[in-house]
């Protein structure tokens, strides 16, 4: 039997659709990478980088043999997926590789956030553990709990929504980057401070990284990215709303790009104002981090918030994360990122955000493809009740929960065992020049030479 | 109602298409701050970079709550549009989000462009000030007249052309960088050439970019994001043109596309070998800068002129760009990223071009869908008459005269107030420094000692 | 006669489809530049950027002139296409300008491969020379016999398939890789090593690139770009198969990004330990090389084989690089950017790798529009018989030949005509100040200013 041509063309741009989004997300590695280089010193830039490539090749391996089976396998089990390992049955009914391929670039971002709170003082190996535990169990099984239509807090299951609602994070404000914040936490925070960052009265040292137009790049490329992350989330395009005259999947992905665009604009700026008010001067850096700062609370809620709700989203945001950088160096914890209060403290007031601002007729749209007569809660302040705010604050407790109890033994064990931390003399050194060989950037010495050769070549023409 | 099939697929292609080139137009952002960032020098890489960001976060608000409407309000006024103030009755009939987004990626190039002619040695609060009225304000008006269907100078208005025709500025050689340019050149003008740019007796002194691999990757990132400025501009692709057997806006896009790529690689080369001839050498940053001017040139004429003529346009563009450089330089007027020129002279260029060199059958396919039998005026040397040729004229003069008399009392204000230049000090000192909390790149006396290390770590392992 | 709606439908989507798999190709240019510049001495940075710019902008002058003409012209002769010079007759119904610009995209490549085996030592009015004539005549060729439908060992021919197969190089492993590699190989071969790459008794001496962010940068953006080059290559998304319930080249095409990923981060991992094992520390550059390879091998098979397939492709790539890294060592030959070992090794690997793994469903999918009932050789492990891989064997030989005795020619005549290499103290002084008027880089001496500026900006506002 022929598949019909309204089957086909349906296919054909879902399908477009979806590998083009999952193709801005992988951007969003090339951005952490550089990112990550930029903040950290140069003497530890191949170390960063050489973690966010490995999280990309490694999560490839791993999330192809049992990562996808976790996060999305069908079974009736609501804990944990048990079919789909490597691949096998796909494509079926409900997935093509294009998903695989969407969720794949997911998965390796969550690793990346963490690298970013443990960066400048931790062993290769005990990286490669952390990250094929964390991408490879910790984070699918949470992914199932929220995303997979079996989930017991999913949003999207036909039957059971937890108070008639479920968790409503879209693209991952808590279960991409809560996951990886809270991972970052307890490794930085069982670490301890990188060497010289406080000094024996607990004052914080300037400790810069080497590199702002790093920063500066690949804030731009998470950016770009993000617009895969944030709208390329409803999968397919091509969903008409029953009940509306003019109006499917295409308008609110394009609502959805805008609030992401609202949301870290306006955290962008409010840092940029807020830490010129505390600092007194005007921070590139500062704009990036809030931006960023942004688009992790906008990315629950993006697709269910009215854009002038995305610019409330965005100034809390920022607020949020300036509180909790000045809080950090209160408590002398060092995140050379700012990955646990970004990705963090961000993450958890998406979630909030959402069980606040949800409107009701753009739940029905992303979750219910816009069918009319149904009802289930939605943002508090919008007059949707409770049901959806007290999900949204289950998801984050138990994120924090479960990443603690199996992330924090981890690390841990790593610490007790000597090997999660590099000797001291070897974190002075840098990372590069003890584990990687070399430093990242190479100056050599005859480079001088050329200026008395230039004088050389100009007095012989002259002559 | 529901929606029709046809419709749902209509509209689904339509913003894939909109919605994936607004992302890549968005990246010329980055291209830009990474290109000025590179063409600066070193102390001031963290003040370019930071205006960068600020046109996107400023923009993305100011563009949200009233640009978009002074652009697009669909009023009876020619002059400036007066509705979806903040993004009120979007989506209608005519705009949805993704339309929106497109626009707001154009609107924060504008500034950027400006930027590049001020680098150097402006304070940061007027850049603010002029940013936000140039891209608030200043902008929207010119793409009211040009770009919307109630413009006064529309080739694409229902009625009422100028002459028949209105000016053809199909993706903004005028509307966004002649905008741009001619801002840049007020400021730069009342500003003055930067510090040491030239001595006592007016010669000029070198004063190089501090990382021209910067340069070539903001060069690339400008090419690839004017894949979506240009062909993007059609809007939509799924438009079948009713005279003709096999064609549609989807060939017109495509031509797009390959005379983009002519004419800047035209332009590329003309430079290359030009300035071989002129200089002596074979200059990597002059190939980078061709190419642009050669992209801003096509950027008007891009999807009304044959692929042959494209390669006219680049090669007079490179001699323009060329021209106005030497000319530049004996007017000791500085403008650090040669915006003024390149987007001035090379968007000026480009209006002209089209006037002498668009295509009937493509002038109908472009703003009229390709319906046969419609008569109006096309280039003067394809035989089409002065109809469009006089429109272009004007565009550009009404566009240099907009611009001057708004901006330029703006930057004198500034100017007189005391407000618009560094004092001298701080100039030598740099922005980064002075404005900025720091330099963007901070190399560690510490990295030399690992030098020391490695050599005690391999005398250890000998003995 | 008006075009149908389901054309328009097909064209659209198709269109949408080709041409933005064309930008991201595209990207790879920007990729190779970063990759090159890194793994240069900062000396000669801004020369290889040049190249690399300048392939592009020649390339698409001589490929729109007359490079596409010889490769996809359909005429009746097997060896080289004789009309479309300058997109004469295009759009045609085989070929509309999105197609041109892909192929295009595709050109530009492979003089960027070539010019990283000869980097740090060429004159470069030789390089305008070579590429040239590699990019416009001696790649064109190659790809007229294996990809266009009349070339004699084409696999998608309408008849005559060599042994009734013909050569399966799905996105060229071996037309854009191996003739990129072969052409290296040989000028890097007349050139002879840099200065002081090897000492007096063959010893290799360290040679760093000068910045592994750029090295970093250049993978993940040909990683971006590979996306567009391996699933881009189906050229149409819209395309059913007939004999199958559910499927069309929408899941090929997803299944083709998922073994181009698989492939691709195997190579790099096992690069990564093997390395680790042979070198006794952890590289990034290693990994990202790894890569490389890994894309480089699963090009030609990337739409025919099965996911666990790709792994073994990865796998066994990432062996060949190491093995021919250190041969390459042992022979004292310099390629400073590996590029005959890795694009020409996994090249020719590939082609061989698909000629055992190609699955007969699959091939019948990318080449027979899925029709039932066709029969056809694959792959010989899965049992489909010699008739492919004596075919890609011959393609192996075949593209070695032919590039050597047009390009081998090309480089000995240069190097007899002494304006091949540079004389030796310019290759000391770097190219970037012998020939491109200066570095790419400038520190300024006064950028050391500014901290006493700092410091007394300090004392001013204490007292």
């Amino acid at each position: 039997m022929e598949i019909s041509w309204e089957q086909s063309v349906r296919y054909s741009i879902n399908t477009i659709y979806l590998l083009f989004s999952a193709y801005l997300v992988f951007v969003m590695q090339l951005g952490f990478a550089m990112l990550c280089a930029g903040s950290v010193r140069a003497k530890n830039a191949m170390n960063i980088m050489l973690t966010n490539v490995v999280d990309a090749v490694v999560g490839s391996i791993s999330y192809y043999l049992f990562g996808f089976a976790f996060a999305f396998g069908d079974s009736s089990n609501p804990f944990i997926g048990t079919n789909f390992f490597a691949l096998k049955d796909i494509p079926n009914a409900s997935y093509d590789y294009s998903f695989f391929l969407f969720q794949w670039a997911f998965a390796i971002a969550v690793a990346g956030i963490t690298s970013g709170s443990i960066a400048e003082r931790t062993q290769f190996s005990a990286y490669l553990v952390f990250s094929f535990f964390l991408s490879g169990f910790v984070y699918p099984v949470v992914v199932h709990w929220v995303w997979s239509s079996g989930g017991w807090l999913s949003s999207s299951s036909s039957s059971n929504l937890m108070f008639g609602s479920g968790a409503i994070d879209f693209a991952g404000s808590g279960v991409v980057h809560l996951v990886g914040a809270v991972a970052g936490f307890w490794g930085s925070f069982i670490e301890g401070p990188r060497v010289g960052r406080f000094d024996a009265f607990g004052k914080p040292m300037p400790m810069r990284g080497h590199n702002a137009t790093l920063v500066v790049l690949g804030t731009f490329l998470l950016w770009f990215g993000w617009f895969g992350f944030n709208p390329g989330s409803f999968d397919k395009i091509l969903v008409a709303y029953p009940s509306t005259t003019d109006q499917g999947n295409w308008t609110a992905i394009g609502r959805t790009a805008v609030t992401t665009t609202l949301a870290g604009s306006t955290a962008g700026i409010v840092t940029l104002f807020g830490r010129r008010l505390l600092v007194g001067h005007w921070d590139a850096l500062d704009v990036c981090n809030g931006l960023i700062g942004g688009f992790v609370a906008i990315t629950s809620g993006c697709s269910v918030v009215e854009p002038w709700a995305a610019i409330v989203c965005g100034f809390c945001a920022a607020w949020v994360l300036i509180g909790l950088n000045i809080l950090a160096v209160k408590l002398n914890f060092d995140d050379p990122l700012e990955a646990t209060q970004l990705h963090g403290g961000c993450g958890a007031w998406g979630l909030i955000f959402t069980g606040l601002f949800a409107k009701e007729e753009f739940v029905i749209q992303a979750y219910n493809s816009g069918v009319s007569g149904v009802v289930r809660p939605y943002g508090l302040i919008m007059g949707g009740g409770w049901g959806l705010l007290v999900c949204q604050v289950i998801e984050v407790l138990v994120i924090v929960t479960w990443v603690t109890v199996t992330m924090g033994p981890v690390f841990y064990a790593l610490h007790q065992l000597g090997i999660l931390r590099i000797p001291i003399d070897e974190e002075i050194a840098g990372l590069d020049i003890s584990s990687h060989g070399g430093y990242a950037y190479n100056a050599h010495q005859e480079e001088n030479q050329p200026r008395f050769y230039a004088d050389y070549m100009r007095m012989q023409e002259q002559s």
